[in-house]
């Protein structure tokens, strides 16, 4: 019998990867324990004309197809799914940028880091900084419309995303937003697009938007004895004239979790440590000074600021190395909350109650100027019963959330583990209202199906 | 016989308009020359309530709503049609300012500059400033994505809208994006509504993003007697590392109009003028003193600089009295495109080619800084062909911004007068997937009909 991927042999020539060996690393992400499926095909995309030729194939028999970048995502949302066309667009990496314009076009398998950088050289800057910057790509982004440590002050992808080309279910083409300045001709389709993860149609290029470079960021180091003080110390560096360029915050459990695989200089059973920079032209070396100042009028038991980049990095150096931390005490749900700010203290505190209650050990660390956490629930690996405990806890806690007035992912998305909650922030109206925006750019359901909706 | 707005009567009470002098002050916007229906119905919204009554029983019996605000729509947009109901939202202006999530919660009848002056108490910033802010409202802002000068630093409406509650035909009141920093939950369909000129349903709640409050802008002012060397001085502009808050281009025939109702300071037949401001705290009088150097390499014949913000004021004057001396010339169509900024000059000497070759008076002045210029197009009022001939003007003048990579309008929108030029920029496949989308939310069609679909 002659399949669709017979048919799209010829066209797709060495697009497609024979070898099951090398196709079997395509089939999952850096989500919690998934599993591959046991037919799948695996296209690695070589120029647009191979998106379009997979889309026409797979809309006529109705073929699932999954698009695919760096997998880095946290959720199975490029994870392969049964029958699938795992359409992989790493290969696409051709980057533009136009120092007029102030924008980028760039493909959508280009590393995030590698638009970092060549934006830096340009004397420009693009912001967004998930913690995968350095091997995830712009497609991940604008799927999942990440951000990272940079938000406080700079937005997330969405605030930087100008205009789209996608290839829709069907193989057509289509270009939404705008690549001026200005403009207000129709709807904008762009933010539709924005945080879709895959459901919609394929991104094959991006136009996004850079800013003037900033100074090298300077930080501040600050430590408490109160979790109450440290978020009031977060509230009040929100209401400086001059924004931090980062605002992280650690729980005493994540401090206890850096402190045991190496000193970091968080004291010891400090009950919250707040990370602080500015990257503001010519005045990052005030405005840390002023944020410790006003850290400590807000009750920080002990500043450091670093008065130099070298230093900085130090003092980021716990922050970094949090995740390795986190990693290494076993079994692991990484998870990603976000609550009004004025709400933060009170969200770590309901998070150590469930602990306290559920005996699961919880971390509550992240982008406290966000009020975006990323929660760690601990299970012992191969122990089920410790996996159902530790999601039930995480249950709790996205209910909390939601309670707070908050959502139940910030960044991450909800690819397929967090399905089961989209109705509980979305309600059934407004996700039938979704699903049928779904159905017009895919009418046959072919697009990362079992992801999100 | 009993209609719909006989049953709807007792629940609106007051609302509804029953004095047709009253009423007919409803009927049209600030657009060029149109013309009141013989019926229509008015009502003044007193709250949501209110416009949940309106979308129930328009849409059970496809009775037109044409959403309103203050009606300074440029293009028709809020015009009354033949037997629809105008929902005018103005009486609807609650604000509520939360200084912590740096937002605000903002009704649709808001006047702009009430929710820019009180920001502003609150060390706040709201940057969005249409020409019109002192009488335009909030809800028609995020109607067309409403512009200004200020965009060349702070974007537009778009950027600065992070949530929506909006009514749908039928009432039902959906909430759109994100009230926290960050959120990642099922399509974003906030950019939708943003900019989709009341077609698709009634934004009856906002909250915006807040930013830090900037210092008073200074200002230069720099003459030119070359356009080349105008549009060079703003490209090198945008090259600074600080970007100007506000940098707007004036044309020949621009500054001719100014000068011919009062000396606003521009030398006598110079080809080009540029006002850039800075609002950059604590730096705003070292950035223009280097953008009037940046002007004068560029090859200005003149720069001033104000060093204080009454002689800033006083530079601006110019500017700001453009609208009238362009009023004052009679019969103009107030147009809007966007180019890409390299091709500002390219732009500008195409409406001077095409006005001599028309015999049409053209001016071309703008937000130069964003590419976007406000073309005025002269006729003689009363005088048919006149006006004939500006409108073929008008359409090679927009052809050419397409030409350029550019777009029919940067931020007045489509409304009624520029229905017929959409199928230019988006095509016809665009045009049909967005009309399925407005369908998808307004099946029966209700929603602003015969405005820009």
């Amino acid at each position: 019998m002659v399949g669709p991927l017979d048919r799209l042999g010829p066209a797709l020539g060495d697009a497609l990867v024979r070898d099951p060996d090398i196709a079997a690393t395509y089939a999952v992400d850096c989500s919690c324990a998934p599993t591959a499926p046991e037919h799948f095909t695996v296209v690695r995309a070589r120029d647009v004309q191979d998106v379009v030729a997979v889309l026409e194939e797979a809309q006529a028999h109705g073929i699932p197809v999954v698009p695919q970048g760096a997998r880095t995502s946290l959720t199975g949302a490029s994870c392969a799914t049964e029958g699938a066309i795992v359409l992989n667009v790493e290969d696409l990496r051709d980057l533009d940028i136009d120092p007029v314009e102030g924008h980028a076009r760039v493909d959508p398998g280009l590393v995030t880091a590698e638009l970092k950088s060549a934006a830096h050289e340009a004397d420009l800057f693009y912001p967004p900084d998930p913690a995968s910057a350095d091997t995830c790509t712009i497609g991940g982004n604008i799927a999942t419309n990440a951000g990272g440590l940079c938000c406080v002050k700079y937005g997330v992808t969405a605030d930087y995303v100008k205009a789209l080309e996608v290839v829709l279910p069907g193989g057509e083409r289509i270009r939404t937003g705008k690549r001026t300045a200005k403009g207000v001709v129709g709807y904008d389709l762009t933010g539709l697009f924005v945080g879709s993860e895959g459901t919609l149609g394929v991104v094959t290029a991006a136009w996004v938007r850079l800013v003037p470079a900033p100074d090298p960021a300077l930080t501040a180091l600050a430590t408490f004895d109160s979790l109450d003080d440290a978020v009031r110390g977060v509230l009040a560096l929100r209401a400086d004239r001059h924004r931090p360029s980062l605002l992280e915050f650690l729980d005493r459990a994540s401090i206890a979790a850096v402190q045991a695989i190496g000193d970091f200089g968080f004291p010891s059973g400090c009950e919250a440590a707040l990370l602080v920079q500015s990257d503001r032209p010519g005045h990052a070396g005030e405005d840390v000074i002023r944020y410790a100042a006003t850290l400590a009028e807000a009750g920080a038991v002990e500043t450091v600021v670093a008065d130099n980049a070298a230093e900085a990095d130090l003092l980021m150096k716990g922050r970094r190395m949090l995740n390795h931390a986190l990693e290494a005490k076993g079994g692991r749900l990484a998870e990603d909350a976000c609550v009004p700010i004025a709400r933060l203290a009170q969200f770590v505190r309901i998070g150590q109650d469930i602990s306290a209650r559920s005996g699961v050990e919880i971390t509550l660390s992240g982008h406290g100027g966000d009020g975006n956490l990323h929660p760690s629930l601990f299970f012992t690996r191969g122990d089920p019963d410790g996996l159902h405990r530790a999601e039930a806890a995480l249950e709790d806690l996205l209910r909390a959330a939601l309670d707070l007035g908050g959502t139940i992912t910030g960044e991450h998305g909800i690819g397929v583990q967090k399905r089961r909650y989209l109705s509980w922030e979305l309600g059934h109206a407004e996700l039938a209202r979704q699903r049928s925006v779904k159905t017009l750019f895919d009418p046959r359901g072919i697009m990362n199906p079992g992801k999100v909706y």
